[in-house]
Parts: C-alpha cells; structure tokens; sequence
C-alpha cells in the first residue's frame, strides 16, 4: 500500500448548515489525520448550489457555521487549506472544459445520482447541475492533481467517474503522457454514522446531533434515539451490533464498550441509562468544540483571513493546473 | 419597435477556422453595422470545444484566424469590444451557476440541440458539455446583461432557452426585481447563405468560400458552384430565385442584379459566363481585405493586445453582473 506521506489530499463539505456528528465521523476525523499532509479542504458550496437552489439557503452564512465546526472541532489553518470553492474561479472553468468530453450516458448510469433522485424526491433535481454534479467533483480534484480522495462508501461511484474523465482526458489530450494523475479513494473508517432514527445522520432526515447543539439538546435528543428493535421490556436481551446508541458508545465511550455491550446482552442495564451514559460522554466530548465555537463565533473577521489564505494558496495550485488542462485541450499556445 | 442606439449587443463566433462568406454576410456585416452602440463580439471558443473536443483543433491559432479576418474586414477595436470567451472565467462561472436550475428537459428538447446531433452524426456529441450548449450560451448572454442578440434563424432556439433561463433566475432569486433582462433576438437579414453545394454554407460541409481565399482559389471554387438544377441545357430558361450564384450576385454585383435575373430567365446568359461574372465582382469584394489580412497576420503582438484591451473590458462587466448573481443566489453576503 502506497504511503501517504506527501501525497496530495483533497475533500470537500458541502456548507449546508452547522455539521453534525456524521460529518465529524465521517470526514472530520479523517481530516484532523490528513493535516501535516499536502491537504487541501474545500467548502464546496457550489456543490450544496445542486440540490439547494430552489430553497434560498444564505450559503454564505453557512460557509461561517462550517468554519467555526471546523476550527472549533481542531482543524488548524496552518497544517491544511481551507478555502472556499466558488472563490477559486478554476473550479467552474475546468468543470466545464471536462463536462465537454464526458459522456451523458455516465452521468445518466451513475448509480449515487439515481439514489438521490429517490431520496430527495420532494426537490425538482432533474436539473444540468444535478446531473452534472459527478463532473464538478471530478474538476475539484484534478486541479489540486489530488491522488487521494477521502470519501464515503456513498461517494465511491463519484470518485470512480472522476477515475474515468481522467483517464479520457489523459487519453484524448495527453500525447501518450498521463496529464492529471488517476486519484485513489482514501476510505473513511466508519462510511455510515447512524441518526436519532438508525438511518444514517444527515440534516435532510432531521435525526442529526451537531456540533453545536447544547448539552440540553444532546441529553434531549438521544433519549428519543432508536435501540435494538428486538428489545421490546427492559427484561429482554439486546443486540449492540444493530443498536444505534451502541454505535456511538463505540467513538465517545471507548474505554467502556465491553461493559455497555455486556450489560446490554444480559439485560442489565435499560436503554434509558444507557442513553443517558452516553449523553454524558458525548456532552464531555463536545464541551471544548462548543466553548472553541463561541470563541470563534465572535472572530469573523479572523475567520474571513483564512479562507483568504486559504483561497490564495489554492488557487496558487489551481491555476497552474488549468493553463495545463488549458494548453492541452489546444486554447492556449 | 425599440430603438437599438444604447442598447447593449453581444454576439459571438466559434474560432473553427477562417471565416467564410456565411459567416461575413451572416454576422460580419451586421457586426459592422452594430460597431459604435454598446458591443461586445466574442470569440467564442469554449463553444468551438463543445463539438471539437475529439479534433485536437488548435483553437488558439483559429483565435488568430478569426481576428485577422474580423479586423481585415472592418471591425474596428475601438468602437466596440472584441474578446475570447476563455479568458473571462466568469461565462464558466455563471454557467455552472445557470445550470443549476436549468430542467434537463428544456435542453432535451431543443430542436437545434436535435438537429446538430443529426447532423454531425460522425462525431460523438452524446456528452454533457454539448447538451449545456445553450446554459453556456445563456451565461454569454446575461453577462453583459446583453439586450440584443444578434442572431440567424437556425440560433432562434437557443436565444429562447436563454429567455427561458433569465424569467428562471428572475423569478427565483429576483425578489420581484428583474435581475437579468430578458434578451431579444435581432435577426439578420441574411440567415441562410448557401455554399458551392447548396447547402448552408459551412465549413463541416466542406462548401464554403473564404475571406482568405485567393482569386484563383475563387474563380475554382465558383465554377463548381451549383445553379438551378432545372437548367440542364444552355436554352433551358432559368429560375434565379433558387440558384445559389444568384443569391450571391444580390451581395456582390447589386447594381447589376435585374439584368443578372433578367438574361437568366431568358437564357440569354449561361451559368458559367454568370459564375464568372459574380466570381470578377466577389475577387473585387476580396481583394482589399486579402490585402489587410496580410498586415495583420504580420502584427500577431497588436493583435494580442487588442484581445488584451478586449478582455479587460468584458471582464469589468462580467465580474459585476456575477458577484450580484453569486449574492442574489446567497453565495454572498
């Protein structure tokens, strides 16, 4: 297996709103791993643009929510770029130079866009961005020539379309020479957090926990998480391993796991208690992301300086690999 | 009918290669006509890629070509803006944006979109960038908040999809007030100038006549030309109406035009002897602007700069209209 040191990494959030314990499962963690690394992190609003544009989302204040998650939850702007996408004028530029040599039938096949079309089915997605979501994402990571892509199980056949347009470009322009390198999935370790109601956490089914959320609204919230469905009285034996609060004992209450998983098998302790132990570990947990947020809450300004740098050093990469694109698609001499 | 002094016109031309009469009597001449109001010609390459992305076109050196064509036959950089659709990032960015929410229907019904796929059948436009043509196109437009849109018959599709795209952005993201004026079409005279085989003229065609042609080069290609296909024989009398050599003569030997039909109709004038006719009067046409073609081919470095003075000037008006798009989709504050 390939080593990551000095390997260029890139991922993405889409700002729709204050992030949640899935995102910080599923991504942040990662992220918090990959700083050091050649890393860059996108605040891709031109992606939550695909499926928010008919509900007039302020993203721009989003953009600040997720900073504040960010910065409070340790990402350090000085060990990573943070910027933020429709600030990098490249990204729409080399989406579009890709979307001309990307077959429809791709796009059409793509099996994360049939999924969603079912999923959010309340919102008119039958849309040219929508559609063409995979070739934007593709574009994101050519420009920074990212060989690691960190991702989701759910994100797989995206980055499996970026591999493909690479490899046309690659063919069509590259003169026998290998333009953008082919980028690799760096999957997460825990691909699917489950919500307040087992399916997995996202803001769109309303059964996330967020960073934010006070420790009120965490006790509040988990005592109406689903558990074992199998465990009907507090007599009868659960199953940890389908049991969602279990889950979450898994990252917040580590040292304590056998014991919780035990219990539960041998009906020893109820669900109630159980919930009520992990709010406690979670609400330790988010104690310091939430005192950190109110700090940064309150330096906006600060928070604008980095996404300055940051889209500065982005674009820094980010130009240069378009005048290539550029060049080779023969616009430029 | 609203006067056209102040308004604001965009055009622009695919730098597929040189330009040929089609493209002179088409757009060239009402060009022409449009210098002095408020005009911006594009050299629309991004365009040129949507169907030449398999052909490894040198489009940068067709830039040139148009250029020295554009200035050899009258466009004068200083009563109007000439640029290169590529080196204003902002079209790409507000397509991305445009597409967003432009239904895929819109663009999968429309007849033009149809059309070309039948027509360039040999190439493989199945692909995403082809289908958002028209978003593409729609960006062109609202950029410059373009009032009048100079275009041919054939082109009248995809000026409604943009008229479709702008009431779309309006009506979401307008909060009552008209973002983006409603562009109109103006049509040129002359929307279908037939080539040597009677077809439209086109360079895919292979049929067409052009500005850089040489007079020999000219005379060769018109004895080819094809008349009233009902004229078989010398005596036969002849319907200039539909012969193409006819057609031509209105452009470049008006002052002889009634005698042209009159000898036709009469078989008093055989098509060869016609041909050459129009062949003298279309070299006369030609000559002065072969010989300024020829100074400017020399001025490659003036030639830059006024796509330079070009660009700068497209760009103050691009970035404008899409930060207030970008705000009015709440990307920023």
């Amino acid at each position: 297996m390939p080593s990551l040191m000095a390997s260029r990494v890139l991922s993405g959030t889409r700002p729709t709103g204050r992030l949640h314990l899935g995102n910080l499962l599923g991504a942040l963690e990662n992220y918090k791993k990959l700083q050091g690394e050649d890393a860059f992190f996108m605040i891709a609003d031109l992606h939550a643009l695909t499926t928010e544009y008919e509900t007039h989302a302020q993203i721009a204040d989003q953009i600040m929510e997720v900073m504040v998650d960010y910065l409070a939850s340790g990402l350090d702007p000085e060990r990573c770029t943070i910027f933020v996408q429709s600030e990098v004028p490249e990204h729409a530029e080399l989406a579009l130079l890709l979307g001309m040599l990307t077959p429809l039938g791709w796009l059409e096949r793509n099996p994360t866009y049939k999924d969603q079309l079912r999923e959010l089915a309340g919102r008119n997605l039958t849309t040219y961005g929508f559609l063409g979501y995979p070739v934007l994402q593709a574009a994101d990571i050519l420009l920074y020539k990212a060989e690691k892509v960190p991702v989701g199980e759910d994100q797989l056949p995206h980055l499996e379309l970026a591999r493909e347009i690479t490899r046309r470009f690659n063919h069509l322009y590259g003169k026998g020479k290998q333009i953008f390198p082919e980028p690799e999935a760096l999957l997460t370790k825990t691909p699917r957090v489950p919500g307040l109601d087992g399916r997995k956490m996202s803001k769109s089914f309303e059964n996330a926990i967020y960073l934010s959320d006070t420790a009120a609204e965490v006790d509040k919230k988990l005592r109406t998480m689903v558990t074992d469905p199998a465990r009907v009285r507090r007599e009868d034996k659960g199953h940890p391993e389908v049991c969602p609060v279990y889950f979450h004992h898994g990252f917040f209450n580590v040292s304590e796991l056998e014991t919780v998983a035990r219990e539960c098998r041998e009906a020893l302790r109820g669900c109630v208690d159980c919930k009520m132990e992990l709010a406690g570990k979670l609400n330790e947990f988010l104690e310091p992301i939430r005192r950190k947020r109110e700090l940064w809450t309150k330096k906006k300004s600060e928070v604008r300086q980095i996404l300055d740098q940051g889209r500065q050093r982005a674009q820094a990469v980010a130009r240069k690999t378009l005048a290539e694109a550029m060049q080779a698609m023969g616009l430029r001499k």
